[in-house]
């Protein structure tokens, strides 16, 4: 995959995105965003729908080299959904979280997760230009399967107009780590008899399924790869 | 756990929560609800902060025996926390997502995933009866590792008043839910030459890494059979 950890900036770029509480669970350094956007496999996108706010689960890219300075992220669905429908005409979000761990402590206070979360903040841009789409929508491949898009066929003209490709700039983000081990009170620790620790959990992959319509293609190296990586 | 899958009653009251495309991905029974609501770990609670739809990730239990009929959602934070400050002024939702696969079309416009989904909306209740906030707090401990809220000490006065419990009840939702196989256009499958199939994908859970200080408990029974569910 493409190393986003080179890229430098600060985030953060107004109050709104600044962290007010569990200031040491803040990441302000870009590297921590693209590490969150590079291991999650979807996003939620919040936009407001008839009044409430609502999130929807859907795949997304990253563009480091895409129109703005920043990076861009890309996020795309049917023309007829309603969540990209509302999303051009005001500002929305995109929150990236991937699990890391079970915090299990010695009070129900002090359980936890062990997580990596971005918050994307930004009034989202409808993608017109036929080279960006086509650039973006092999980028949203290319993330859930990285070195899958070169293998496909284009798409077709009724494809394109079917697809809605949203950008946002990773220009106002906030990131939140948690990690490490258990945090409990002094008390409950010397008080002892209480099991405290940490379930580590990560997504993992299995064997790929081959369609059953597929005849005489072996499962490709980019598509094995991808399975191991996510084991 | 509680089996949910017993409960019965339709979802989607009102107009706004009926999905209105890909309505074969809809479920509109109320135990596919809390089949997803069983099987993830974490939520995205979605509320405006600053005018600006934002989805924060975290913990949530459902009560089958709460105060609504339809079952109840307890989403739970910080008293200083922006998202739980924002709710209860308005309407707020939920979302649940589970991730079930990678699905790799022969064509880019057919990449999809695999997953289950539950969006919940509501106007939250802030939990002010003790008895239901003790309650609620066990179930968010057990929600996250079943057994567990049994063993541990209550939370103190202090903690009671930093902790910020909602409760939304299961009585609007939409469920969507994607699973099976590629659904490819049927000249790319006569066409051949490319791979297709599913790359199943599942949270998974590790040995558990028990805290430096605890001093002769063995890892308990629930612990085991958590980290083992999530294998």
């Amino acid at each position: 995959m493409t190393s986003l950890a080179t890229t430098t900036g600060a985030l953060s770029p107004t109050d709104r995105s600044t962290p007010r509480r569990s200031s040491e669970r803040a990441r302000s350094d870009r590297a921590a965003l693209y590490d969150v956007l590079d291991a999650a496999l979807v996003c939620h996108l919040a936009v407001v729908v008839d009044g409430v706010p609502v999130a929807f689960p859907t795949v997304f890219a990253v563009d480091v080299e895409g129109p703005d300075e920043s990076g861009t992220l890309y996020v795309h669905g049917s023309v007829a959904s309603r969540s990209l429908r509302a999303a051009p005409e005001a500002e929305v979000s995109v929150t990236v979280t991937v699990l890391d761990g079970l915090v299990l402590a010695r009070s129900g206070f002090h359980h936890s997760m062990n997580y990596r979360s971005a918050v994307v903040i930004g009034r989202p841009r409808v993608l017109t230009d036929e080279a960006e789409r086509s650039r973006a929508l092999d980028l949203l491949v290319d993330h859930v399967a990285p070195g899958r898009a070169a293998g496909l066929r284009r798409p077709t003209r009724k494809e394109l107009v079917a697809t809605t490709v949203l950008a946002l700039p990773l220009y106002e983000a906030s990131v939140k780590v948690r990690d490490g081990g258990v945090d409990d009170e002094p008390e409950d620790v010397r008080a002892g008899g209480v099991w405290a620790g940490v379930v580590p959990v990560r997504m993992t992959g299995s064997d790929p399924v081959t369609a059953a319509d597929v005849v005489d293609v072996p499962v490709p190296e980019h598509v094995l790869r991808r399975a191991a990586e996510l084991r």
